[in-house]
């Protein structure tokens, strides 16, 4: 587990149960299912992963990067040379994971997320795939596993001609904190 | 006409002018129009159709649904087997009409929205069609119709690739509540 | 220059640095930067190009108009007959630049915004080109040229298949103010 910026030090991974100096009730529930956060990558642009205005994280578009390189390109679709569903769902997760360690980098304790309000979920598709759906649920399910009732989103799923970098699924998330 | 949940018993379809004990100002008007909202399906899964947090409500992604049917699919633009561009901004409407009772599924009473704030629409389209604004007009016009002044939105029409179901359409808002 | 909604009668054009009766901090960056916002045409539709609701602004989605016309319109990418990367960045700054006049033809006095907190490029995008994020860099380096810290957002950049009047790009924002 990678511990959140508010763990004190010598707080051990998957110590438990969130008490007040613990690492928190969301980051023991992700060590529990066996997640950890990435790093987010230091801004190099004009922009930046996520912002903090008010009582309100809105993410930047995340793509699945896994230790900063994309496992899968190209479009989601039913046939050769396409990325099947199931594997553009599991990169929807990890879309999902990349935005919650991106929320976590502007507000510090995940356990001041009171709601993810909106998820948008851009899938790069072949012009006959009609199932975004199902691979945005990847994030949506992910996104219930890690924060419970106040993981239950709107959300918007949307095919698109394609994406950054030939990625074949971008999200983007706004979550209310306190 | 669909009672609002906030409507008393005993209150007849159309009954009127929005006391304080009838079927409000927005349902009356709605019915004024001739338009009725559709059920929400209850959510079935990881997420939900709008949620409301503070004074916002953000609504998921609206097909235009009639019955729990698309009516037409398939892509917008002029040309043999594509969608009329006038049959989607009817398309648009119906999203349009789908997005408020989501919003009502979770304020009851539609009197409570001040403003619609933003509306997107993603059109999915033929590369060679480009009058997506038209199109969304169909749930600008529809949203002008209901709500007045209140109803006067910012907007993003997109062309998309594809959309879920092969839906021709689909629209998602952001409305301020009290 | 154009003069703000709230320059006094008599302020000239780059006459400087912000006093209170001057043209304001961001005016005056602007014009130190040899730009110029466009004039925003008047609201003809059921939607208009911004939206002031409690602290935030949202504003519809900008096409790169000049004087009223796109310059450029076609497919971004690589190769013959499709428009280069580095002239769609350009037009992204200029959706920009005519994003910041939305906002300010609903509050005024740029100095009220705080943060640039959003920002979504679409990019119409033949389905070869995977550089949205370049080219929607030409309106984030815009904003941080214009708001300093204030104009570092959260971004999405999607690649679609069309957009209104076959522009090129299409960019929305949302800004915090006071």
């Amino acid at each position: 587990m990678t511990a959140g910026p508010g763990a004190g030090p010598g707080v051990g991974a998957g110590s438990g149960a969130g008490a007040g100096t613990g690492p928190g009730r969301v980051e023991a529930r992700l060590a529990e299912l066996g997640l950890q956060l990435p790093v987010v990558a230091a801004p190099v642009a004009a922009y930046v992963p996520a912002v903090l205005e008010g009582d309100r994280v809105w993410t930047s578009g995340q793509l699945p990067f896994v230790d900063g390189t994309l496992s899968v390109t190209g479009k989601v679709g039913e046939g050769p040379g396409l990325v099947p569903p199931a594997d553009a769902a599991q990169l929807a997760r990890v879309c999902a994971l990349n935005a919650i360690a991106a929320v976590r980098s502007v507000i510090g304790d995940l356990d001041r997320i009171v709601r993810i309000v909106k998820v948008v979920g851009f899938v790069a598709s072949d012009p006959t795939f009609t199932g975004q759906p199902g691979v945005v649920n990847g994030a949506s399910l992910l996104l219930g596993e890690v924060f419970g009732d106040a993981g239950v989103h709107a959300r918007s799923a949307v095919g698109v001609a394609v994406l950054p970098l030939d990625s074949p699924v971008e999200l983007e998330l706004v979550a209310a904190v306190r």
